[in-house]
Order: structure tokens, then C-alpha cells, then sequence
């Protein structure tokens, strides 16, 4: 492919990594790391979000629990990606001004959109390096408890988790519709039939291995679809309700 | 710096380029972006975001405006991330079910984290070809006008705007505050005083050279926050507003 190069071949080989090697990641690829969230794209500069580097095993199985997913508690290296308007507030508050919107609506996605993108760098710097990844949405199962867990004050909320380490698995590159269906040119395009559209991803996605379930096949991509739409998570409703309690002044 | 490698050496020099050559991007080189986007992780593989590429020059003028940034109009090439539940709840229709949770608040934002790390991914690879890059998240002025621009139906909503195209400036790198007040470990951290704790951050920004004001002394980070958090811009306090309108169940 024209255009190709170690950086771009790095990214399209992304897949989630689940069971890491018993082995931390040294010092220096850690501080490296964070140089990469340091120079990530901030909204207005104004570097609203901040990582909370779990290391303590309790905090982890917590975290696991929180999560689901017995895994997460042997995970090498786990952050924890978040919004932080606190400290710009309290940066206000020194300089004698009350803060009165560090909490709006609007800071708060410009934090959390932050925090995405911050994540996102340090995944493919941490890949380029060799390392494995996984993403943890699975925070948000209880956002209130993480709230607690780490300690956030007002003003902070959490976003993503990152898990980081050697691999020790390699798992199949997971199946993805064609792009045709997800990029569209200057207006939303309307497909007469979804189902015909992805049917070649559905194929594909049935002949996907699990490394979490091998001996299940897995079902199509249309399958899945229905599957999760019919299931709703009570509890990750309450993620905007916790979101004011954390002080985000959010109008619906 | 040990482990430094090209794709961090690439991230580490990342800057906003708001002044592009007047040549578009090689369609295969956008292809390839687009595959980058495409194998970028996604939550439970549901691939839920999407993006408009603005070609029309009506449309990007629009979006200029909106944005409140006139060299937005001249960019080569515009994309729109959005958050989009619209396409897996037609695949659930067409299959008979009614995907009744396709615009819960956990959908909202799985889908709102996978438009920006989509985003994230793109800017590297981007900048890896030695493309420049801008986000917008000024296209969050107007949600409502945008939802309308680009035709976005029922559970489908804009995230952040990205701008590609051959750099035709050399900004400096924005000065970055140390993570140490950034990244904290198992818990929040707090500090006696932040204005004692940023004040190198604080006198580098004074230096800075912002290509968009060249005769202007640039502030101190800590007086950009105080005239940050003194405005409010009313209209995006209206996005959970407009989302909702979108189709979006989202309780506070």
C-alpha cells in the first residue's frame, strides 16, 4: 500500500490484548509514555485531564470487580483516563476568581474528548514499542464506585481505562465492516439495506476465534448487534447523574 | 530517551497547523487513513461512530462559521466524527427486534470514546506521512446547525472535527505543564499551591510564539485559565440538549 510506513503498519495491526506476560513495563517506557500523553492535542491548551496510575493489587481487584473481568486485576500497568477540571479551577481560585464554569456542560466533553485522544496516543506509542493494550469501557459499570476507589474530587471524572503490558497471547485481528458504510461525503448516507451491506463482515466475523470463549463460535456481526441492543446496563445510565454529583453542571 | 522510536518521535512533535498548501491529500494516502480509522479499537466491536468527509465548499463555509475560524473554510480536507447508533439499530430493525437501548447514555458515550480515539488514531497516522493536523472542537458551537449541515438522522451526533492537509506553517511546540501534575498515582493528588507548581509552565507560555497573534505577548498559562473559566459560551451549554433531540435517552 502506497503511503505505508512502521507507524501506520503499527496501527493497523490493533488488536485487544488480554493476558500480559508477569513482567511491569521499565521506568523509562513509562516516562516516555507520558511525554506522548503530555504532547497530545489539548482543547484551548488548557490540559484538562489527568491519568491515575493504579499500582496498589487491592485498588486493582476493586477496579477488576468494577470491571467484570477477572483479568483486569493481573493487568501489569493500569490507568485510569479522566477528566480534571479541579486543578485549572483551583488555578483560578489562587488568582482570586471563582471558577463558575470550570464545571459546564461544554468543559466537560472538551475534558473527556481530551482524555480520549491523550488515550488513544499512548496506546500507539505503547504498541510501537511491542507492548499490548486493552481498553477498559467497562469502568464506566460503576462510576460513583470509581469515583470513590480514586479518590476524584469535584470537578474530575472518570473516562477510560487503559491497560498496558507484554503480551502473552496473540490474538486474531478482529473483523471490521468496510469503511464505504462508515465514511460518508459531505452529508449522512442512507444504505436501503444494512443487513446486504455488511453481509460479508457478518461472514467473516463468524469465522473470528475467540481466544475468550474458543470452543463457542462466535456469532455474526448482525447477531451481536441485536444481542447487545436488547440488554441495557441499569447502572451506566447514571453516568451523566454521577457526572453532577461530581460538581459538571450539565442541562439536559 | 531510551525506547525512542519513529512513530514517538512523530507523536512527541505534534502541534496544531492551522495554515495548509493549497493541494489536496492523494486519495490512497486518505484511504489508507481511513483504514487506520477502520482498526482503530472500538467498544464491543460495535464500530458505532462514523465520519462525514466535507468536501462541498458551501458546507465547509458553513462549518467555518459555526466554528468561528475563517481559515476553517480554506482546510483541504475536513472530516466530522460522529457518534452513530443509527446504523446498528437499522441492522437490529431489519432483523426484526427494536433496539430500544441504541441511544442510552452508556451507547452515547461508547460511541462519543470510539470517535475520538478514531480521531487520535488518524491525526498519527497522518502525521506520520508528514500531513498537519487541527482538531475542532469548535464545531461543538452549534450541534444543532451541524446535525442539520451534514443530514444526521436519529441517534447519530457530531463529536470533533478534524482538519488534514500539507502544513504550510512551523509553529512552535506549544509549552505543556509537567505530568507530575498530571498523573497521580492510585489515588488523586492534590498540591498546596498549583500556581507555585506551574510557575516554569507559566513563564514558558510567556514565551511562546503564537503564529495567530505574532505582535501579542502571549499570556501565563494560569491567566489564560482565569479568562477561560470567566466565559461561558451559552450555546454549548446546549449539547445534551440537542443530543437528546438526536434520539438520545440520556438521564441526569
Amino acid at each position: 500500500m502506497k503511503g505505508m510506513n512502521e507507524t501506520i503498519r503499527t496501527q493497523l495491526e490493533h488488536r485487544t490484548i488480554r493476558e500480559f506476560k508477569d513482567q511491569g513495563i521499565p521506568e523509562e517506557v513509562f516516562d516516555l509514555l507520558m511525554e506522548v500523553a503530555r504532547r497530545t492535542a489539548s482543547s484551548t491548551a488548557m490540559q484538562a485531564s489527568s491519568i491515575i496510575r493504579v499500582t496498589d493489587p487491592s485498588i486493582k481487584a476493586e477496579i477488576a470487580g468494577i470491571c467484570k473481568q477477572e483479568y483486569v486485576a493481573r493487568i501489569p500497568e493500569l490507568l485510569i483516563f479522566i477528566v480534571d477540571q479541579y486543578r485549572n479551577s483551583q488555578i483560578a481560585k489562587e488568582k482570586g476568581h471563582s471558577p463558575d464554569y470550570a464545571g459546564d456542560t461544554d468543559r466537560f466533553f472538551s475534558s473527556f474528548t481530551d482524555a480520549c485522544l491523550m488515550a488513544q496516543n499512548v496506546v500507539t506509542a505503547a504498541e510501537s514499542l511491542g507492548l499490548g493494550t486493552i481498553y477498559l469501557g467497562s469502568i464506566l459499570n460503576d462510576t460513583e464506585k470509581m469515583c470513590q476507589l480514586l479518590k476524584l474530587p469535584e470537578l474530575t471524572f472518570p473516562v477510560l481505562g487503559l491497560g498496558l503490558g507484554y503480551p502473552n497471547q496473540s490474538p486474531q485481528l478482529k473483523p471490521r465492516m468496510e469503511m464505504r458504510l462508515r465514511v460518508f461525503e459531505n452529508a449522512y448516507t442512507f444504505f436501503d439495506s444494512y443487513l446486504d451491506e455488511i453481509k460479508d463482515h457478518d461472514e467473516e466475523m463468524r469465522t473470528y476465534y475467540d481466544l475468550r470463549e474458543p470452543e463457542k463460535p462466535v456469532d455474526s456481526f448482525s447477531d451481536q448487534v441485536v444481542s447487545r441492543l436488547k440488554y441495557q446496563n441499569i447502572k451506566r445510565q447514571e453516568l451523566l447523574k454521577v457526572a453532577r454529583k461530581q460538581g459538571f453542571d450539565l442541562k439536559v
